[in-house]
């Protein structure tokens, strides 16, 4: 029985974080909006599930279960994929971590859309510029920092975030890397020597033979300025 | 054995969430950063506990276990006190509405702080004024006609947004409604005959014996302008 993925077509978005779950566990999913008709099913679901609808994609479909957030879904997803800790306690950390991430992602998608996400940017610009200087100067080092320790401090070495084996919050790691580097090569390149733990994490995500095969593959969207991760060369660091 | 929460003392904050969770259920508590010394512990916890320190409070410690982030440790807390639907369906369900309200918290956060958490609300006074404006027309009825949806829709009645019992997600909802009739009364006036069933639940939860007596107690803070919901009346719509 598949996994049904619903989210927006033609960017990576949040649903990004739940296929790079399901793709490095080689997982039998259908990325139901990016087929025909997909688009108006994922509307549909939104408009008229009852009695308790989704507020927003992503949302995974498994069954008769509905189920939304990133955070809600990898937590559900991860013991299915092998790709949870063990025990109640790691669990609870790496959900943790996970809303952590969440957070983090939030502020990455404000750095362009400060004031309202119904504009476009351009209708905010000297905004989003003042917001991302501050993202950088002083968002970004916190929270990379912080995850950076975290790995540090991993008792069984810094190869994960948590535990000894992968995780879905390693994934999403990555992926926090990936669209760094992508929105912001300026800024990424000078904080890039303070982080080498998340560094050599991003580099060996990138090369699982899995996650390999899914970048080079069709399934994965290009970064765009649709998503959350976005590269408007006046918001990078001079 | 009591649990303990740690959160910013001067403020309801985040830290609310969980407070009325603890409350409802007459659970045995401390509130660490309000006793002498709290503090200073709780900025420890954050420096030196290892491997994984939470990234921010509120934090919730039970035992050895240290959980942080309100949902997730709502999450937790919720069928320990008794404030949780029976099944996982509808656990991961409560989750997700709780994730949604995380969302909308922050979003109102940001109304007074658009551009940098670090700087003062005065440092952003025109950008604030053009985030609450956008939050108000489109942000907040977004979120509060979704939950009335839900609300409405339940199959048990409106008295409770998931099932037929109280849920943490209830007692959230309260404080949100709380929070924005305190910051925005002028808007929420023009708003409230538009969520009835949102309104009914506020009150009948103000009206539960365990939430009326805290309320009048020295444990509930006032709101300020310290908190997330504060009242600007230059951000209220007019």
């Amino acid at each position: 029985l598949a996994y049904k993925l619903y989210y927006w077509p033609g960017l990576q978005g949040r649903g990004e974080f739940i296929r790079l779950a399901l793709e490095e566990a080689g997982a039998d999913y259908l990325d139901v909006a990016r087929t025909p008709g997909g688009t108006q099913a994922m509307l549909k679901l939104l408009e008229s599930h009852a009695p308790i609808p989704p507020f927003a994609p992503p949302i995974l479909q498994d069954g008769d279960l509905l189920i939304s957030h990133v955070a809600n879904i990898l937590q559900y997803l991860g013991p299915k994929l092998g790709l949870a800790p063990p025990d109640e306690a790691q669990r609870l950390t790496a959900h943790a971590l996970q809303l952590t991430l969440t957070d983090f992602v939030a502020e990455i998608h404000d750095t362009h859309h400060p004031i309202a996400s119904s504009l476009y940017y351009e209708d905010q610009k000297p905004e989003a510029k003042a917001r991302a200087a501050d993202f950088l100067q002083n968002r970004a080092p916190k929270y990379l920092f912080y995850f950076e320790r975290v790995l540090q401090q991993n008792p069984h070495g810094p190869a994960h975030i948590l535990g000894k084996s992968l995780t879905t919050v390693d994934l999403s790691l990555f992926q926090l890397i990936e669209g760094l580097h992508y929105a912001f090569p300026r800024a990424f390149k000078s904080i890039t020597p303070q982080i080498p733990a998340l560094t050599a994490l991003h580099t060996a995500i990138r090369h699982r033979p899995n996650i390999a095969a899914y970048l080079k593959s069709g399934r994965r969207q290009p970064f765009n300025k649709s998503g959350i991760f976005r590269h408007y060369p006046e918001l990078d660091a001079g």
